[in-house]
């Protein structure tokens, strides 16, 4: 049982985070006041759940684990569109935990909230025995007609993507060890990419009301992808070629064709995937030269269902070669 | 690894507790949208986690532990004076968690959902190697100016409590076979206040806009009315002989006084603790007459600080005689 009691973590560590929300009250009430939206806008909200050992790994430094924790729902909160108003956290403190970690954990969770200025609003404290499991609550703000669904994407819209695809799950092989022989700089650059996130708030914020749909790449660009299809009633077709990946996975593929599959399928990239309408394309053009991260054409949805990868001349892609199994 | 997917999960057994919240969108998109406060009313949240094993015993039927999960939750949203609007889940399935914990959990989470009228609005599913937890985030809706908090508490003010005190504690004794000479139906009757609280969901609506402070008997009566006592700059004498016991309880303090600790201190009841001003005394005793729970009026708010018992004569309690170390 670790010496820091729950009085001296809310006390001296957690109340310091919740300055900024005046309806937190200082985290000393039953439940905390949520400030009235502007006018003609809603809150949204979303939860997700870390466990050490299985979203983070035994030695990922702790302040990493928990800007990986916020950020992950921030992620969820740009894909809506909404700017960040204050979140929720549950510290399942386990049995291995020590105080140690529990510093450096909200240490780096004081600088993600000031980076984001996303207030801690409440939340509970308990021990249990097993490993540290923490979930956050994210709730944010974004105009009614402006929130983004993955449910509104029309055949002729174009597929866009932020930033680089297939870093995060890389990175995690990286973190492993699992990819020996890469330059210890890309090493380092995928492994911080999976520990650290780069939630796209500004960007699903200039997206809000301009898209058709979006969604956060978490599960997989194929499988996320899949998920506006689903929703919106339409197929995508993924040009392979024009997928944005960083020198790193560059490097990667380029001594293992195989782990294309890694890159297409792995996830805990937090980049957005969103669907263009024509008539907004020169808006996104705009974006793309001015805004604070690139923007990627990478396919186009059409009628029918379900996701195609084709190369640049619309072959389709040999799976197999991409390190998928035959089925 | 059970063999229930965390698709099944969602869409055969989670879905269902969706349906009556359309921002929910069926918990297929990446988070919720909440619907637009009714004029003057804000949104207030709270967040509660529990562990198998900490908070809830291994051998407890997992439909109760769900219920227990929620309604802690509605407790905290009572204690505020708010209705409930909806809430998000984050289950982290344990090492050892079966399917039919699972079906059975989510069946317990369904009735409930149903009696309190409180949708599933999103979450999280996650696997870990420790035991079962759940972490719950409730939302609730109540008008702006009748937000009850802990801080107005008035000297002169009466100090009130719904239902009885120290049975949730007492239960925890029983269910763990530490109340052995106990009468089955009183033991029976304890474990099962310990195992599914009765959130005062409908009397803290009463209260709301009538009564100067309030909270839930969560940490145990004295903690929790200290906690509203620092809250509002003021002392409370508490009168023992006042504070309503169950036949059960009664029956446990009859056989071992020293009991009363546990009954003071133990917490889990679950009840509301509030202070009512002189000028409303008429309507809490008009709600005392007709309303759903009994209602009793335990002490007074006083200048000063710290919680005192006393006698009905006024003289102070000896504590070592109620189980308490002498300090």
């Amino acid at each position: 049982m670790p010496g820091l009691s729950e009085f001296e973590l809310i006390e001296t560590l957690l109340k310091p985070l919740a300055v900024n929300a005046p309806g937190a009250f200082a985290l000393a009430d039953d439940a905390a006041i949520m400030p009235e939206p502007l006018e003609g806008h809603v809150l949204v909200i979303t939860k997700d759940a870390l466990a050490v050992g299985s979203h983070m790994l035994f030695d990922d430094p702790p302040g990493d684990m928990a800007r990986k924790a916020l950020r992950v729902n921030l992620s969820d909160l740009a894909s809506m569109g909404a700017s960040p108003v204050g979140f929720f956290m549950a510290l399942c403190i386990g049995r291995d935990t020590k105080d140690r970690f529990l510093k450096e954990f909200i240490s780096g969770l004081a600088e993600d909230v000031e980076r984001f200025s996303i207030p801690l609003m409440g939340g509970d404290i308990i021990r249990q025995d097993g490993p540290f499991i923490v979930t956050i609550t994210a709730v944010g703000s974004v105009k009614r007609e402006d929130v983004l669904r993955r449910s509104h994407a029309e055949p002729g819209d174009s597929l866009w993507v932020s930033g680089t695809v297939g870093d995060g799950a890389l990175g995690l092989l990286s973190a492993r060890g699992q990819l020996g022989t890469l330059s210890a700089r890309s090493q380092a650059f995928l492994s911080n990419r999976y520990r650290v996130p780069q939630p796209r708030v500004e960007t699903g914020l200039f997206l809000a009301g301009l898209v058709s749909a979006c969604t956060d790449v978490s599960d997989g660009l194929l499988a996320d992808v899949d998920h506006i299809c689903k929703a919106s009633g339409v197929g995508c077709r993924i040009e392979q070629d024009a997928i944005p990946l960083s020198p790193a996975a560059k490097e990667v593929v380029q001594s293992n064709k195989g782990l294309w599959q890694t890159i297409l399928t792995g996830g805990d990239d937090y980049e957005l995937a969103f669907a263009v309408p024509a008539a907004r394309g020169a808006a996104i053009t705009d974006l793309m030269r001015t805004g604070p991260i690139q923007l990627t054409r990478i396919g186009i949805f059409e009628p029918g269902s379900g996701t195609t990868l084709v190369h640049a001349d619309g072959v389709g892609v040999h799976w197999e070669q991409l390190g998928f199994q035959h089925e």
